[in-house]
């Protein structure tokens, strides 16, 4: 194996992200040594006793000493506190990142405390499950995904193409943007998304007409995968919400607006207006397919016989 | 294998759920012969090309002549036309059912033409995939799934019995209510979802901010799910929403109203309330994975090494 990318590299948080990162690191050998910090013992004790780090550390400080990559992978909410802690533990010359899914809001909380010498570059990986946890985390998360960068201007350019290079080792796309396109574009492509699935959840939980029960038996109807998408952790996306609201409230005005038209066609029965939207809205899933960001074969909640071509 | 539980079975329309009815019969002996009609004559060609039915037929008359089981496997728009072409040619004492995803628009639009000394059991398998057409049926598609039959008042207790042996040995559960509530419970399950679904789509390919392609690129975000599900049959869904107008908009009424709640929460930045309702969203996926109608490993859009327990 080739030399590691980076001798040392910290990771704050030890949930999916940074558990596949991880995983990731290793098989790519990117890292002479994985230090690590999460919040609580049981965390810290699980992520040293699977092996998913080197060394573990009860302080974020602690853990970043002497790295050379540091990537926070906690809550958006929390990534200006920690960038305090650890703010004067940082080794001149290391790149900061983080993978948190809101950029703006980061930017402003954690560029603050980041001392000279340090560069730090934000960044974010566009891949993910529903689950969450050190034991959540696999190698396999950043295969032919995107990753977005949102470096500032000036920012050091070896330093954002070493971490450039980093993510790609990860297996993943690079894209620079500004920390405001990226939250523009992820207000429609994930958290606009996330809280349509919470809501319609929410919504039949709460009908008298209908039992729980039966929401649960009738899910394969197309709800079971509003609740997948709304079984996703409670704090990261209160974070994501509370801190991109602009582009969310402005996304979200467009897809109300957007409703109510459908509305008015269903009860006008204006069924021309459903067919044309209906049939426009595959021409995306074709491009989506054919960007291999998703899996052509139909999912229904369990594998079948038959593998669709280009399925692994 | 033992007796065929009936001696001849006549399915009009051969798509995803026609095709994947004869998979399913053929894997369980449960028709003596399989006769099918679909509109094009092409469906009609691959269909018996690739051995779906034994024998097929130019109409639906035809298909349905001596058939002790006629499934109506069309889009719930036309089933009442086919019922009024196949009216004359029904044997006495066969058993009509559908696979509809509507109930009562199908009831109001089929019994008027069903001769004395048939049996009308409407029926709708809560099982399906995006994909449509005579190549996209599986056996398995029924397996662990539901069935919910809305035989009228007065219904021939032996026929309801024999319908719910059939769908039982199709591998699915069945439950009996009245056809309106069967739409109150579909529009929550299914058809407001897949209107959502729709709609977020449309909006993300209308955003002048955003390009299709970076629509496309970071799909992985979460907005892929959503055009799974808006990839399905757009006549299908569109005769969906026409006929079960009331209960679909009677629950978009209900969304609405808890999305603007919730867009005023994220307004306001009231963290508790989108904490408590993300929390809250959990238990009922808990549900669905325990009643098996999904399975717990997380999808990202290709499958890897891990595999959860309790998926095949
Ligand atoms: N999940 C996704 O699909 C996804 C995708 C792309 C990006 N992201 C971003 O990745 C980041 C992490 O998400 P995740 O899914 O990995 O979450 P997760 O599985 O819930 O893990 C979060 C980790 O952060 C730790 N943590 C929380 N507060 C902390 C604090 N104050 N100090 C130190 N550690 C703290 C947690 O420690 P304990 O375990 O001890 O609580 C846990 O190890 C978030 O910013 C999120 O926006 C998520
Ligand atoms: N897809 C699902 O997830 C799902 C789940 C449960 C229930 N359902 C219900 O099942 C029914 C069929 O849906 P599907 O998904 O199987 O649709 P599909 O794959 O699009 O197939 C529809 C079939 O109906 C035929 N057809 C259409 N109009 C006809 C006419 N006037 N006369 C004769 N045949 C006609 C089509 O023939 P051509 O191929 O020649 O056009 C095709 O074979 C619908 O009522 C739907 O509501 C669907």
């Amino acid at each position: 194996m080739s030399e590691p990318l980076f001798a040392r590299v910290a990771l704050i948080g030890l949930g999916l992200i940074g558990s596949s990162l991880c995983h990731a690191m290793r098989r790519e050998g990117l890292a002479g040594h994985i230090a690590g910090h999460a919040r609580s013992g049981r965390t810290r004790e699980t992520a040293i006793g699977i092996g998913l780090v080197d060394s573990i550390h009860e302080t974020a400080a602690e853990a970043v000493r002497d790295a050379d990559l540091v990537v926070l992978c906690v809550p958006v909410g929390v990534c200006g506190v920690v960038a305090e802690e650890i703010a004067g533990a940082l080794k001149p010359g290391a790149i900061l990142t983080d993978v948190g899914s809101v950029k703006g809001a980061v930017v402003r909380d954690v560029a603050p405390h980041v001392p000279d010498g340090v560069h730090f570059v934000p960044g974010h990986p566009i891949a993910g499950t529903e689950q969450s946890g050190p034991e959540s985390g696999f190698a396999e998360l950043f295969d032919e995904r995107w990753c977005i960068l949102t470096p500032p201007p000036g920012a050091d350019e070896e330093a954002v193409a070493r971490l450039e290079a980093f993510w790609q080792r990860c297996g993943s796309s690079v894209e620079r943007m500004t920390p405001e396109h990226h939250d523009l574009v992820l207000a429609i492509v994930s958290h606009v998304p996330h809280l349509i699935a919470y809501n319609i959840v929410g919504t039949a939980s709460d009908l008298e007409t209908v039992t729980q029960s039966e929401v649960i038996k009738f899910s394969a109807g197309g709800f079971r995968d509003f609740t997948r998408i709304a079984a996703s952790d409670p704090t990261m996306w209160r974070d994501v919400f509370l801190l991109n609201r602009d582009a969310v409230l402005e996304t979200l005005g467009r897809f109300s607006e957007d409703l109510a038209a459908l509305q008015r066609a269903v009860r006008w029965g204006d069924g021309d207006t459903l067919f044309n939207l209906f049939t426009r809205t595959r021409a995306i899933r074709r491009g989506i397919i054919e960007a291999h960001q998703d899996a052509p074969a139909a999912d229904f909640g369990r594998r079948h016989g038959k593998q669709e071509p280009g399925e692994s």
